[in-house]
């Protein structure tokens, strides 16, 4: 077990070990927000044959050669083709045949001429250009050479992505369980929505935070509710939670004070801690476990704390397991709008809403009271400003470092 | 009927008719991704009394106040209150109170002392420090004060705010219904993914799409399949749609072909034509509707003029009627890391990547081919580079206007 580690190792130590989940194949319809298992190869060609772009005929370029608008050449339409059908006949000199947007391009033609460039009389057309071979033809395998990647594995499946995968001919798509997720909150000084609120109790909010919180990211969750600080309660719900779940959440009981009991609850599971504490604030008091392949993470009872670290430390693990190639929050530069009076002895998260100006500037603005408990700053937080150990004040206007946690262009 | 308007028109033509969908109130687990169709305000103080910060003892301030490390103050201990627990007893001069994180404060006492700061043997408590009165208290209504709004109508609910109502004891959500969406594809060249692709044939991509995209925005689908390029069979498709969503999406059949029937099929049904083309590249054949104050958006067939058109000229109507207060995606400046050659008659959307660099400049990267039926590009596309008519080649460097459509920090 270590003890007080940085950021940047609570979450490689619960990383380097993680895999993603199984895999399992699903219908397409319902593959948006999932991740890819295998890369996608096209199995032919998009398009799969020589096309019109548009409406209009198609003929041998050498056949225009001579067109003016004096001079026009006068061909024989042999054939009009509806759209999703094939000609029948075979251009041969001196003819045309109609043809629609996306029509394959008939046997003999390399060029399309667009409709309303033509004069058409009865079975005649009059061309007044010349074309030049490749004319308005969208060659077969422009989007797509047949046995292209498409796609890698630990892709994010967009809805352009669900298209070009249906393009290809695919009607189901492999990709990754959801992951599973218990969460559990612990602390006598909770009570449920549904009650009344005694003195000295809060609601419970830990509990939907993260479960929301799990739901968003298409987690499959077990909400296991609310235990009290008792040592062997702890323990049987989180058993509970390990014989299903990846991954268990908790909350509250990891600090160092007489009731939190969380710690000793993992012991007598047979968990293995693979560390306790993280050096920052808010949200010190982490400890993350395992056990056979599972992971167990603990957070702070404090609601902001609790939210922070989840999004730090259990959302990358919960992203790897997806099976995203990519889970750490980005990293950008901003300049802060506000300043920020507190010195930070130890390395501290500010909650701020980044934001970037229509000149191009990148700001970052805090949110509000930045005290352990308050949720109030998370509503509108989109990005946790990094202010290192031993910083002083912080002066507006000066240039931060800011992690990104969530949409940024929701407004 | 109007022609040939520009995005911002088209766009107008619809938000300016369409109101959010009716409200319901759900459990609070399931509101995260919907949006608020009511005000929240605070029935309690958050938090609701004062309390501590930290694992303690609650004392008078008036007390403390000659500690020196030499000439330490000594206190006794009267009662230890468990987290979640009032204290029985009251501080009177003399006394000290142990509580925990969370616990209530004491009447009587103004201030905590951290644990690790007091010398305790038995029923005493040694405190080498003065204390002033508020010291490590968390005043009542710190968070948020009774009465005080937390959230507006129109809020897209977040996990913290999830945390935040529930914390205020509610166990439930006013929110906007989803908004019912019917999604058609029309066009004989269209086959299902579990059919043999036959001469002249291609897969039929914008279903899947529209579809994923649909469900992306959290809207309840009806996916009515294909239908071929007739007016009987579009028409009745279309009534099917609108007996039961509040907007259907069509593909294809929208251009001056002979085999665009989709407008003729409005007619017959009496929907009411807002506009029939949209001055744009791609997407510009897209046909908007109303009747009986339901929306149909006819798109282009191409496949990624469907998706661009469904992004900028669908997606706010749906936002508007998912009760979003903010529905029109966000625009700002880039600098382009590509250069375009063509020139852009027309005003033009080019599909692009915006990224922001760790040192806070922003860049905007082509994705690929652009034309019509190319869905490759969209694939990693978040951002459309709305370049003006008139515009002659794009240089690389050159400061472009950006329109995000996607997940800009994803990677």
């Amino acid at each position: 077990m270590k003890n007080n580690v940085a950021l940047e190792e609570a979450q490689d130590l619960l990383l380097s070990v993680a895999q993603p989940a199984q895999e399992c194949e699903i219908p397409l319809f319902d593959a948006v927000g999932r991740v890819l298992s295998r890369e996608i190869r096209a199995p032919i060609h998009l398009p799969p044959f020589d096309k019109s772009p548009l409406d209009g005929y198609a003929v041998r370029a050498l056949d225009t050669e001579r067109a003016t608008a004096a001079q026009p050449v006068i061909l024989e339409v042999i054939e009009e083709v509806a759209a999703g059908h094939t000609a029948g006949k075979k251009i041969t000199p001196g003819t045309a045949i109609k043809v629609m947007t996306g029509s394959p391009i008939p046997a003999g033609a390399d060029a399309v001429i667009k409709y309303e460039d033509v004069k058409r009389t009865g079975k005649l057309c009059k061309l007044f250009t010349p074309l030049r071979p490749g004319n308005n033809i969208i060659l077969a395998g422009e989007d797509v050479k047949k046995g292209e990647a498409v796609a890698g594995r630990g892709t994010l499946v967009s809805p352009a992505l669900v298209g070009l995968i249906g393009a290809l001919g695919y009607a189901e798509a492999a990709v990754f369980n959801k992951v599973k997720i218990a969460v559990i909150s612990t602390g006598d000084e909770l009570v449920d929505c549904s009650q009344k609120l005694q003195p000295g109790k809060i609601y419970n909010s830990n509990l939907p935070s993260l479960v929301a919180a799990c739901l968003k990211l298409g987690a499959q969750i077990t909400a296991l509710g609310n235990v009290p600080d008792e040592l062997e309660s702890i323990a049987d719900i989180v058993a509970l939670g390990l014989a299903d779940a990846d991954i268990v959440i908790t909350t509250g009981g990891v600090s160092v004070g007489d009731y939190d009991v969380v710690p000793d609850a993992l012991a007598r599971l047979g968990v293995y801690i693979i560390y306790r504490g993280v050096d920052m604030k808010p949200g010190s008091p982490v400890v993350a476990g395992t056990k056979d392949g599972k992971f167990i993470i603990c957070l702070s009872g404090n609601p902001a704390a609790a939210l922070i670290t989840f999004e730090l430390i259990a959302v990358p693990l919960i992203k790897k397991k997806m099976g995203l190639v990519n889970y750490l929050p980005a990293r950008v530069g901003a300049v802060m709008s506000d300043g920020f009076a507190k010195p930070s002895p130890q390395r501290r998260f500010l909650r701020g809403r980044f934001h970037v100006s229509e000149e191009g500037k990148n700001y970052v603005d805090l949110t509000g009271e930045q005290s352990n408990g308050v949720l109030k700053s998370l509503v509108n937080c989109n990005a946790y400003i990094d202010v290192p150990a031993g910083s002083g004040r912080i002066a507006a206007g000066q240039d931060v470092s800011v992690l990104i946690v969530g949409d940024v262009f929701a407004r």
